[in-house]
């Protein structure tokens, strides 16, 4: 029988929606979910290691490696690139491991152009969440507050469209919870179980 | 905005397989789902509630019930009428909690046609888990009862198709837990949110 794949999960968000503290939250507890390693070309900081913290690389190599179509997706900040080496992650779902990959919205997008068969889970901004909480009559903003936190919500409803799940981080630990619960619930899948226990049947 | 339905979830899969074993354990688990109460033409025994238990019966009642469309499903067990009053799943529905319904395979794919939209969840029988283990090395079974599970496997696996997920109840408690998961997995899926968010901000 073959190995079953594991499943590539991709978190993201607008920026400031704290997927760095949820994807953080999530490696402190029991999973058996993997990790995505990014490259970049920022020096090392004291105590990071090659290989375990990022794949540290010249500027030369990592030209190369978009040239090479070697990332899934990449960007660069201040003046320093960084991306998610594909053959990691390719790797590690080979294996039948599942792996996070905690991404901008810009890169999420590129990702699922390759990897459409990706988990995509959309974590929502404490804006939507106030939003929501103010209209069912619990919050205490302004209206002002209130109509630019409006403007903001709609262009972060327009990102979720291409998302599987959204979830919403009003507390970590529970938005934890829900991340774990996707996974769980996704290797339930049907459509994922189905062909390979009918090989089973079959191949006998 | 209007209130949020709840989901429809209906726990199903072959005879033998501990549907009830597993639903009893979820009931004692804190969670928000409601439980279906079925209706039926037999006899209360010592202690049943009408209406906790079962909503019993007469049987011209219940023939009544089937001709005015009232049940979801229903089946004639022993000479009595078993069956799901639609009524008080939609009510539990828009109320906004979710609801289990946990019946026969015939019955589900009843449900099936009349709910979409449910989640259709299908308890993997022992057979089919004792058959991947062999197959992976961990069986201890002759190859003669492997034979007969394995004519078994084929029909449960033809039984799969129309389920969305599928929970191995290998033990009940990890079979609890992937049920719970789905549920919030489920509530957490991008369609069932998306519009309720676009109606947020485009109402204000």
């Amino acid at each position: 029988m073959e190995k079953e794949k594991g499943l590539l999960i991709v978190l993201s968000g607008p920026a400031g929606v704290g997927k760095g503290t949820v994807c953080g939250a999530l490696r402190k507890e029991q999973t058996n979910i993997q990790y995505s390693v990014s490259a970049t070309t920022r020096q090392p900081r004291k105590g990071e290691v090659d290989g375990v913290n990022y794949f540290f690389k010249e500027k030369e190599e990592f030209e190369e490696m978009i040239k090479n179509q070697e990332l899934l997706e990449w960007a660069e900040y201040v003046g320093n690139y960084y991306g998610t080496p594909i053959d990691y992650v390719r790797q590690t779902l080979d294996q039948g491991d599942d792996i996070i990959l905690e991404i901008e919205v810009q890169g999420a997008s590129k990702v699922r152009d390759r990897f459409p068969e990706g988990i995509f889970i959309f974590l929502m901004p404490p804006s939507l969440v106030e939003l929501r909480n103010r209209i069912v009559g619990r919050g205490t903003e302004t209206e002002d507050v209130i109509d630019k936190r409006m403007t903001v919500a709609k262009e972060e409803i327009e990102m979720m469209k291409r998302y599987d799940y959204v979830v919403e981080n009003d507390e970590v630990a529970l938005a934890v919870e829900r991340i774990k619960a996707i996974v769980t619930a996704e290797h339930c899948k049907r459509e994922r179980l189905f062909e390979k226990y009918k090989q089973l049947v079959e191949v006998q």
